[in-house]
């Protein structure tokens, strides 16, 4: 969570996450972005749908990608897999 | 993977599924459909982009959904978040 607007998924339980979201949006950010990499990805998922649902009725989709990264580790490289969804939200 | 061109993401191997969307594919099917539920969602990621990257590398996204589904359990009905990856070739 260092940049604005962007809320990288790690191993803090989902609705650390979802908050974060929900606090974008009512600061009045109009796109939040959630990352998220490798198992974390169906994390990243819930906390969208979650935040969508119960507290953002308004947000919406705006696009969601998914890529490869390459991720260097203690033995050597590996790719991983994440997820991008941008979140935005109707006025 | 009951419906044709639909491969429903479980508890199998990442890479039965992977050979599954290539096979499609293989078969001049033009649009193959991931879907996944849960904790399987980063298992379908994984699967679209190794298909993407290693296989099919003339494959891209068509579409990718996320929802919540409502299932029935042991203790009564839960949401889950869901994904659907939708690939076609470009010819």
């Amino acid at each position: 969570m260092t940049e604005a607007n962007i809320i990288y998924v790690g191993k803090k339980p989902t609705m650390n996450y979802v908050l974060a979201v929900v606090t974008q949006f009512n600061n009045n950010i109009e796109k939040v972005t959630i990352k998220a990499r490798g198992k974390a990805i169906s994390k990243a998922v819930d906390i969208a749908e979650i935040a969508k649902r119960k507290f953002v009725q308004t947000a919406n989709y705006d696009n969601i990608t998914l890529s490869t990264e390459v991720v260097e580790g203690e033995r050597g490289e590996s790719n991983v897999s994440s997820i991008e969804i941008v979140m935005s939200r109707t006025k």
